[in-house]
């Protein structure tokens, strides 16, 4: 929860010990410390205008609307907009899930697309996933961590030169292909996809290598 | 890993007690039994194409290209269409995350984006969260779990005209108002987006209630 900046944590019925020894990781502590302890679930949704259960599927018929998890948080995004739009995502037991009296509380239900052969899972790592996809935005992922400036052409330029300086000297090439060699180097450089850094780097050894072919011990 | 289909798990030199002492889920042995052990990175990584390491950013100077999940998976998913294309997928331990060696055997990095403040994360929900990622579907998402079939006008006008006959049986509505609520409630039953399920345990309530108005005790 504390991961993906969600705050609201409610516990209807929890396993006493389980719950009093549970053990928040760093930075999250306020997390179960504000977390409220409700005696049954009509109570802990006062104030929620969506409720959206999660189950596994296929262990029982549900009388209500199912979405895979993307469109689902996608609703609930949108959800989010409206004023007073408070939404509760309902967790069941890690053994039972939900019950059919906790589901007649949903106005709809997600699913996780796990595979069909083994659709349960660790009531931990569904909440991760859920929330996740709850902030995901392949909008921002593209906008975040831009890539190194590359390489301007004229450092591949002189990569390309002074490796074919490094061959000629190193009898790698002759006259009949010498064209052809200067060509091949051009594409395999541009192919390096380098970063203006990296390309710095590349100089530097092939002067350093250049500079012992040229004055061998 | 099982819930989202993956089954080749390489672990490198891990801790034996905790290892040893692992036990699988239901359904999902055989990723533990198929384990291989490794002694070093470099082994395990053997005849793979695109090593990608996973890191929570911000402790320390990463020197490759580093994209958000969103747009990781999406460069792995068209790395699976290659033949060949063997693709690994490196997770530091919970404690200190990928080395800078571990690192150094990655192409590139993917993060997952957690808020600023509180950026580490459980290891198995880490992996789930992932793994999910690489699974998901948006547009098998709105393909999958047709909604059910909604109620056709006829049965909501049926209903309007029920609850209309109620409402007069009941004083509710008189002479002045008639058309107004009847123009209310037709916009009241479409509002409710009844599937055609639904509309007819409605229809079924509403004649009970307007056979008990008519026969009253």
């Amino acid at each position: 929860m504390s991961n993906f900046g969600f705050t609201d944590l409610h516990l209807v019925n929890p396993y006493d010990v389980a719950f009093r020894e549970a053990r928040s990781a760093v930075k999250s502590q306020y997390v179960l410390e504000q977390a409220v302890v409700h005696a049954d679930l009509a109570e802990a949704l006062t104030g929620c205008s969506l409720v959206v259960g999660t189950t596994s599927l296929g262990h029982r018929e549900l009388h209500t609307a199912l979405h895979r998890l993307e469109r689902g948080a996608r609703m609930i995004r949108s959800n989010w907009t409206n004023p007073g739009g408070r939404v509760a995502l309902l967790f069941g037991s890690e053994k039972f899930g939900l019950s059919n009296d906790d589901l007649s509380h949903c106005h709809w239900c997600l699913r996780i697309p796990t595979r069909d052969e083994h659709e349960s899972m660790n009531l931990g790592q569904a909440v991760a996933v859920c929330l996740y996809e709850l902030r995901r935005d392949s909008r921002a992922a593209l906008r975040s961590h831009p890539a190194p400036q590359q390489a301007p052409a004229e450092d591949l330029e002189r990569i390309a030169s002074l490796l074919k300086e490094l061959l000629e000297k190193s009898g790698y090439v002759n006259d009949r292909t010498r064209h052809s060699t200067e060509l091949k180097l051009r594409r395999l450089t541009k192919r390096l996809q380098l970063n203006k850094h990296d390309a710095e780097i590349w100089l530097g050894m092939f002067r350093q290598i250049l500079w012992k072919v040229n004055r061998p011990s």
